[in-house]
């Protein structure tokens, strides 16, 4: 299969599991129900989930497997997006040029759409037919990368901060918390739903963690062409945009890298490039 | 030991809890941090965790498997009440006499700081040392309290309709949801840390129920006391008032009997007769 074959395979599978997995509420509950679906179903390019089914595939697992943790995942990151463009924070009106959740059901319904969307997450999660500790450790890694020490933590350092940060340190570590948590989640999902061992997941660590950055990075300079990075402290504010692009391009070779861990990365070496906006 | 006696230990206990188990996040994250512990150990009656450590002490538990579920049912209480009194919610500037967490630390934190808990509760109860299977069973428990099948559910029938509702069955069900999916769930809890069998489970639930419905109801006469229940669908003003009471009374009696299930019942008993309200 080409790569571009696999990238939407795996969107369409994990769109197909989605809609599966959002709850079967009645119409006295229309309203939130069809909130979260309206956030949910949006296509996207699923990212996350593609990386927990493309690690349970190369750690030799099933993709039935993964697909309630990448569902899961999905929808961490979906009620992120609802409460982040929630008048009292970003206050964004369309995202990906759909008019955004509290636009079209109300903030009240946002922020409830947005609490369902992160407590099905967990019910999503729940209902995989994997041995007990390997749910359990699939449950943990959600809550750890969704809470005040993974996204929400780096959420509100930068809320906190209102953008500026005081140091190169502080920036990095509010971006591994922010965007990184649930990547790394991601492929760490992957591997505990092939029941992978400690190596493995270390490796997918690494991958997750370089690609996190390079693609934080990239959005960065994304910003900066389109003058939208303007008092907020960046990578190109600090480092200088031909130094930005140098360390995206070191984060995919490691990322690259890691994926060679595992017997058939080929597919992974190709997203490190393509998520970084990088021919490979 | 005295009832109340009893109880207020117990609420000592969960404060306690409820202090270690909150995250230890830096100062780089001091305003959700803040923002979470302002909410979470303002005093209360810890009525939710009091059910999980009663129901886990009569079905021959021990109070420390009980305190992370204890704690992370409270945890999810106070995110849904953080929410509901967010402007664009209730719009509620007061909770027992103190400043709403919205008025204190903002919108924008408000929603953060709700959002940690409900991740948070989750993380909590995932460091029960209980079996996996057990662990596993309670955390789900939460998850279904907590979701559009239960508390949320019934905060978005009464949110949609505008706290008007078509008919006795609608008002019963959203309810039953609303306030009645936690305290369901702090009874569940309880037998679960005890490993009890279903038996137990099924008389935990009948009380939990009757209890929950009880409580609600004198919730509805107190409003209409005071007039805060215009334009309100609400027991009173469906059935009347002394066909209230007379319901009051009845499920009290049904939560008595249910938790005579249990081999020492005493404190459960004088529990249903003080959440209703009533002298025993």
């Amino acid at each position: 299969m080409e790569r571009t074959e696999r990238l939407e395979a795996y969107a369409a599978a994990v769109q197909e599991a989605l809609e599966r997995f959002l709850p079967a509420a009645d119409d006295s509950r229309a309203r939130i129900r069809d909130a979260m679906r309206y956030s949910l179903l949006s296509p996207g390019k699923r990212i996350r989930p593609v990386l927990v089914l493309e690690f349970c595939r190369v750690a030799g697992g099933r993709p039935e497997d993964a697909m309630p943790f990448a569902c899961a995942l999905e929808m961490i990151h979906c009620y992120s997006l609802i409460h982040d463009d929630l008048p009292c924070m970003d206050n964004d009106t369309l995202r990906r040029g759909k008019p955004t959740n509290h636009v079209v059901y109300g903030e009240d319904f946002a922020v409830l759409a947005g609490d369902g969307l992160l407590t099905h997450a967990f019910s999503t999660a729940l209902s995989s037919a994997l041995p007990p500790e390997r749910t359990l450790a699939a449950v943990r890694t959600l809550a750890d990368a969704a809470g005040v020490d993974g996204m929400l933590g780096g959420q509100s350092v930068d809320v906190q901060n209102d953008g500026r940060l005081a140091s190169f340190d502080a920036l990095a570590e509010m971006y591994a918390m922010k965007t990184g948590a649930l990547l790394r989640a991601g492929a760490r999902l992957g591997c505990i739903a092939a029941g992978a061992g400690e190596d493995a997941l270390a490796a997918a660590d690494r991958y997750a963690s370089a690609v996190g950055l390079a693609f934080q990075i990239r959005d960065d300079l994304l910003d900066l062409e389109q003058d939208e990075a303007i008092g907020k402290t960046t990578y190109p504010a600090l480092l200088g945009v031909p130094a930005s692009r140098a360390r995206i391009d070191e984060l995919t070779k490691e990322a690259a890298c890691a994926a060679r861990f595992f017997a058939d990365p080929d597919f992974l070496v190709w997203l490190a490039f393509y998520l970084a906006g990088r021919d490979v």
